[in-house]
């Protein structure tokens, strides 16, 4: 039996300063980090963007990831999809009392490396312990804060007529995996989350236009729910062609066999673009395979629970 | 029986944007939270100071604030502990399913009173529900950034010989609320959470000196906590006169019919300041009361569950 989180591990208490020194500063260290003061301060002027999200993924490891990675992945690429490049990161733990250390220790050393290959800082943190029961083994909020250098205005709202959509790759891998995972469902082909940073991408991107309009990673909600997003923040229609959006074999085949439609499906290293036409080099128009409009409307309920 | 919140509320669904739209934005909307992108975007420069604390206090009402204050108040105070003037706020909530819609609104109410009594915007935020029993009705979670203005430089790690240690005011009153609350607790005199924003008090107190050179909220383990953790950044001792302490009679008779210590019981709108002497208009030399000395130690384990 290894070492297990206890409630006094977040009461502000010596063993809350333990937890500190042991399992998460050291793999995290850097400057700005180690002065443990109730800020973390540093210089940065500009453009700022600035965003959050709350991870409760079920399970916290998975095929391709973990709650960790997932929650320096998911906060980086908010960031970017602003045009800004992520620099700092905040970690909020709440963990549920009984959490074994040894699981805490790898989340953070995936915290660590993921923050490493996006080329982000944790800077500043918080630790809760609530009681049995009153969680679910891990939840993991950031914060970022990133810089939007250059000329770029991206929002959901620039969209206009006649602009191309860009995917950067296939959808649905971060959703079945993890639905894989949690349900215990062996697949022939197996599935891995997509999970990774997409700053390298969206600054390469940028660099090479400035004719991005909107930009945004198609998570909770899947494809089909950004680009309800663009329409709806833009004012715009879009038309998809289905047949050239591309799906995994592995996640297809396991979509049929569940009855469940990959454009719903989370995506956690993927991004749309919306393009000037005169820029799009790889355009993705999509009409439905059958070649009559079908309406991708927001998903209505819950498709898959829990999978960010 | 009141609407109640599902699952899918938090499912990047229809249902989600429909919470947001009639729960979360209009209480809380401003010009940059309502571009409804990724991040939000604003122009800052200069010595940014960034923070973020969960919030899993129980029950998530209790006199004299609420979860959605405590959450404003805390990360508000953190930001102010550095030195600087708070600015902007992101808000993340993990909502347990169940809860009702009727105190989400209450809580979401509150948090944009506290935000403009702290003169600060919740600028980018995120939902996220748990099937019920894997939460405690209400998590919130706030980073900040705040701007560093003037010549300040506080931390922990400043405090040094000679320098006074000023007290805004009475302690374990937060602490003592929440508890007696929870436990159903009745005592003569009705002790109040002094939960409360403390940017203004720190400007003006920046205003006057620019000597001060550590200054924090002792939140989660009390008075004693904070001092221990000066004295260990700084690499100083504290002595303290435990009779010029300022403590509520109902908090010192509460603590000593339940045998507790207000010294190691959490407060929510009280600072304490490490200041050089020739600025130290209000100065409390601490002192034990018998005369000899105390050892006031960092708490060895839970003093009181989840005050936060």
């Amino acid at each position: 039996m290894g070492e297990k989180i206890l409630l006094a591990h977040g009461s502000g208490s010596r063993l809350s300063h333990d937890l500190i020194d042991r399992i998460l500063a050291p793999p995290l260290n850097n400057p700005i980090l180690s002065r443990m003061d109730d800020s973390a301060v540093f210089d940065l002027s500009g453009k700022i963007a600035f965003t959050t999200d709350s991870y409760v993924v079920s399970p916290i490891f998975f095929p391709g990831g973990d709650i960790g990675r997932l929650a320096v992945c998911g906060t980086v690429n908010d960031i970017s999809m602003s045009g800004a490049r992520p620099l700092y990161i905040s970690l909020a733990l709440i963990i549920e009392e009984g959490l074994e250390l040894e699981d805490l220790r790898r989340v953070v050393e995936s915290i660590a490396e993921t923050a490493a290959e996006a080329g982000v800082i944790i800077v500043t943190g918080d630790t809760k312990v609530v009681n049995r029961g009153k969680a679910d083994r891990l939840f993991i909020n950031t914060a970022g804060i990133g810089l939007i250098e250059g000329e770029a205005d991206i929002s959901g709202s620039n969209a206009r007529p006649g602009d191309r959509i860009i995917l950067s790759g296939g959808i649905g891998e971060h959703g079945m995996a993890v639905m894989s995972k949690r349900e215990g469902l062996q697949f022939n082909l197996p599935i891995t989350s997509d999970c990774a940073p997409l700053n390298h991408l969206t600054a390469a991107m940028l660099a090479a236009s400035r004719r991005i309009h909107s930009l945004r990673d198609p998570t909770r909600g899947g494809l089909a729910s950004t680009l309800n997003e663009f329409a709806r923040q833009s004012g715009v229609g879009i038309t998809i062609e289905e047949a050239k959006i591309p799906v995994h074999d592995g996640v297809r085949g396991a979509c049929e066999l569940l009855g469940l439609d990959p454009l719903y499906i989370a995506n956690e290293g993927k991004l749309v673009a919306v393009v000037d036409p005169g820029d799009a080099d790889i355009v993705l128009v999509m009409k439905t395979r059958i070649g009559s409009s079908r309406i991708v409307d927001m998903p209505a309920g819950e498709i898959l629970p829990r999978i960010c």
